[in-house]
């Protein structure tokens, strides 16, 4: 992974340069808060990537690849408000460390800037056509995500939920912005029709194996190196592939809200030997073996090559 | 003015068309809940009658001037949730009819909508790159707007604020989008740089008269015409012309949280005899005056006829 890593390291100075802090000062510190928190940088890599694999240049889509980074960070911003959550990459949310209004606004600030990067970027010349569609397609899984956190925030509330409702919702909250990263990355580069479709592709499998994969991690990694609660979406009742399945078997779920972690760690094992972490571990590295199926057209190339390796990544990584 | 209302119709039925009800129903109705509830559709006017002005289509800009609604709209659902208020345009805010979350999901639901919209109105052909410019400018001014709230609410925990930061402060929250909207259609229009350049600068002077004039009836005009409850901005100590001018003068402000109606009048009756309420209607009319000034270099046409007779509404209109 040392290849994604200097890749992400590239974004992290090109968000420093795009985004610096200015005046009002509070508000753009609260802006850069969660990007200088960390992250994994995933949907940026797939971008630059997805431009390399149809003979583009990764280093001319580096603005765009800040700008899908930023919208994933405004919805972070925004769903940790909406979902009262406390920590997030192992820090303070920004309303708890701030206030609401400053976190709306912060996250309202880092959703525009991202939409004046892309447009900036690359929006000169004959490319300005390839530009435009790029900011449709991103504006367009602006509202995906949305519609996506809406219906996770209902789902909460529901007693049952099919599975075919779960990915209906993961696709919208999740993949719709993997897919829109891979797509941009392929038009930006110069790719055909033909090339940005299968790139579209890939990102909503990826997106799907990873959202999946996201929900075991919440169960079976230690808050510590989670950076944020184990075992949260129990409480919270979110109705994630697992709890679908254990719940389809006759596990009662949510857990009180005043559940302890001992509490939570019988219900993990318990979802173990009811095989559900495993049926979602199954279901995350099918969806992969596809996602890697869609990049079958594109010849050879270190780029493809990390592609693939990004689709295991997400199917393994710690946290 | 029956001139604007019908093209505010035009624009309330193309809002319609391009942002229906859809699935998640109750996302959408709240997306939809503060456009539905009125409002008087000045920006998109604006935007339209400047595409016009310069020798362009108006009909054309119809999604554009959606686009620049939408944006305003945003703004507002997430301003009253900031700064806790309970209605405007005579309805109950969002986040107190349903809940903040809602209100903090439809208002980026809008948000985004207004990118989706502008990318894909103009986005084909040789327009394209006119249309990346004005993405860029959009997104900036909602930067600016993020700015201004910013100001807006910080200076209300200030003691004291300079006339000229409070005129920063609005050139921001309500100069800049209004700027915005003139040069757009100015720009999509198919005017000159120095046609686009007056124009914003109609739309930023108009911006500053407009908001004077807006601290004014929140000072003058009654709470069931308003739509909001007059004389809020003196509680909320928020710092409008009128309360830096009155302050300077030695008066003590804000008013105290459980001020009555009546408290709130004789502050009012005390702002007319000091002569602040004057002051600030002068200051608009200034502003007024340079906004048409701009204008002067567009040949005389029913639509530059309508924009100059949309500055001396902006500083008599009753709400």
């Amino acid at each position: 992974m040392s290849e994604i890593k200097k890749r992400s390291e590239i974004i992290d100075s090109e968000i420093k340069r795009l985004m610096p802090i200015e005046e009002p000062k509070q508000l753009y510190e609260a802006a850069r808060y969660l990007l200088d928190a960390g992250g994994k940088r995933l949907r940026p890599v797939i971008l630059m990537l997805s431009a390399d694999v149809v003979g583009g240049d990764s280093m001319a889509v580096l603005p765009a690849s800040v700008s899908v980074e930023l919208v994933h960070n405004f919805s972070l911003m925004h769903d940790d408000i909406m979902d009262n959550d406390k920590t997030r990459r192992g820090v303070r949310t920004a309303h708890t460390k701030w206030d609401v209004p400053l976190a709306i606004l912060a996250g309202d600030a880092v959703f525009s800037k991202s939409f004046e990067i892309l447009a900036h970027s690359n929006g000169k010349g004959p490319d300005a056509e390839r530009v435009v569609r790029c900011i449709e397609m991103l504006a367009n899984s602006c509202i995906e995500i949305c519609k996506g956190q809406y219906m996770d925030m209902s789902f909460s509330k529901l007693g049952e939920v099919s599975e075919s409702e779960y990915f209906k919702m993961i696709d919208k909250k999740t993949g719709a912005l993997f897919a829109t990263c891979a797509a941009i990355g392929g038009l930006l580069g110069g790719g055909s029709e033909e090339d940005v479709s299968a790139l579209w592709n890939y990102g909503v499998l990826l997106g799907r194996a990873f959202q999946i994969y996201d929900d075991v991690l919440d169960l079976t990694t230690p808050t510590e190196v989670l950076g944020k609660d184990r075992g949260s979406d129990l409480i919270e009742g979110k109705k994630t592939i697992v709890a679908i399945h254990a719940m389809s078997k006759g596990l009662s779920l949510p857990l009180p809200r005043d559940a302890t972690e001992k509490d939570v760690d019988v219900v993990i094992d318990e979802l173990h030997k009811m095989g559900s972490i495993n049926y979602a571990n199954n279901k995350a590295r099918t969806f992969a073996d596809e996602a890697k199926s869609k990049l079958d057209g594109f010849s050879d190339s270190d780029s493809k090559d990390l592609l693939l390796k990004i689709v295991d990544y997400t199917i393994t990584r710690k946290y």
